[in-house]
């Protein structure tokens, strides 16, 4: 087993530790227009009250990084990604990962980020590596890299490795190192193949113990199209902190899913004296 | 990886395979009179009514295969343990997991049983070794061994390994392969010991890598002391599936735990086209 690495990532004023020797990091998912037809109406309008909103309902969920994502259908994206980064700057403490795969609004939002970023994301494409790494090596920020390349996602766990192994040499090459590389193993829907769940979680074992980076995922997806998605997600979510996930992107006001990585916290031996659980259950207890 | 074996038990008329390949196969803990004052008093008149409902009940609820115990203090083992294992082959078709430490009653149940039974247990204790292995082997039953010895339960994953692989050679002396051997790790209280679940995920770990056994555990120990334990065995017994656990003994009237099986059956791709995932979900929805 490789040794576990630390990310770093912060704001002005916060720093905060990605590491399987440390509690699960929740990335806060819902400043992201996609699917959101209220969001992305209100993007239209150079209105950011709800990106503002999602910030102070994340942050107060339990997230400890927020995801921000304006990308719309004819929108100015580095305009509005830097407008929302600067808004969720001033409504809360904690880094960001900023979410785009366009380099002129990663370059736009980097250029006025205060603090060490982590960006949301590059992948395995010839043109992802070429024009997006360099902007996070100008901007000291830590990068998420995606297991999916000009072939596409790739299906068996191995060859999402090499996709892993690409990147993280590639961003080596540039002085990038491994510690400020996070692998999103990618995770597909069980509804459709019901090999999906397993697939990434072999993927996640398979990264961790070739590299000891960390790794995120938008865990919920795999339950798409099926009945009872709570509990698959709530299952899968413990699982894949079993097999090494460090910092899931997810929806932390859904308290099913905070509620199993704390579980999965406490039965990884990362909750002394199950402090964390003991006052996560006090806190849901008050707000029923 | 060591290869994945398969243990086979049986009843007059069902064959049970557990295999990490295969579903995750629940043992119904309930015919088990410890902290059951009611069953204790029943027992105690020789009074099996319970017992008969508990086997009807678990096996409706998805149990696979019954432990039964019939430990009472002052009570006849021998007379109770067989008289119980008659009235649950009576009563349903699934294989049994015969649950005492008196090598008496072990011989007296087994003697009567038809089929190939599971044992509950061995341990490394030399008595243990010594009384229960040689009743194994002349019955040709499969038998759980505990991660125990004369020495207490150790603290470490390598020492309960040690202990394990004590019980697997001892056991391969009198020829009863490592694929008859069904390994517990044991679940200490995270309430007494905040790396209690870990330990025992890293111990079912070491265990599968080293032998490729089966493994069950008593996974809900694990909360004891604990707020909402529900949310914690649910989110352990998804990670202990992932971590190697083929076989826990449980109570499947628990809907919690065994949506949470099936949820980590389904990551594990041991689902085909999530039709058991389905099915029990319209079934939860019937009896709402």
């Amino acid at each position: 087993m490789t040794e576990n690495l630390t990310t770093t990532v912060s704001s002005k004023s916060q720093t905060v530790e990605i590491s399987r020797n440390l509690p699960t990091v929740i990335i806060g998912e819902r400043i992201n227009p996609t699917g959101r037809k209220k969001l992305q109406a209100a993007l239209e309008e150079n209105n950011f009250t709800i990106v503002r909103q999602d910030a102070l309902d994340q942050v107060a969920a339990g997230a400890t990084i927020l995801d921000v994502n304006a990308g719309i259908p004819d929108g100015d994206e580095p305009v509005l990604l830097k407008e929302a980064v600067r808004i969720v700057m001033e409504a809360t403490d904690v880094p960001l990962c900023i979410d785009t795969a366009d380099p002129d609004a990663l370059s736009a939002a980097l250029s006025i980020y205060e603090g060490k970023a982590l960006v949301n994301s590059v992948n395995g494409e010839e043109r992802s590596l070429g024009e997006m790494l360099p902007l996070v090596k100008e901007y000291g920020a830590a990068v998420i890299g995606l297991c999916m390349d000009d072939d596409g996602i790739p299906e068996s766990p191995e060859k999402r490795l090499t996709v892993a192994a690409k990147i993280i040499e590639r961003a080596s090459k540039l002085g990038i190192g491994p510690e400020d590389i996070v692998i999103d193993p990618l995770v597909l829907t069980m509804g459709a193949d019901h090999n999906a769940g397993r697939i990434t979680l072999e993927t996640t074992e398979l990264v961790v113990k070739e590299f000891g980076v960390n790794i995120t995922m938008g865990a919920s997806n795999v339950s798409f199209g099926l009945p009872d998605r709570m509990h698959i997600n709530a299952a899968f979510m413990a699982m894949a902190i079993h097999a090494g996930l460090t910092c899931p992107i997810t929806n932390p006001l859904v308290t099913e899913l905070t509620t199993a990585v704390l579980a999965a916290d406490l039965a990884m031996g990362r909750d002394e004296w199950g402090t964390r659980w003991i006052e996560a259950f006090r806190s849901r207890e008050k707000s029923d």
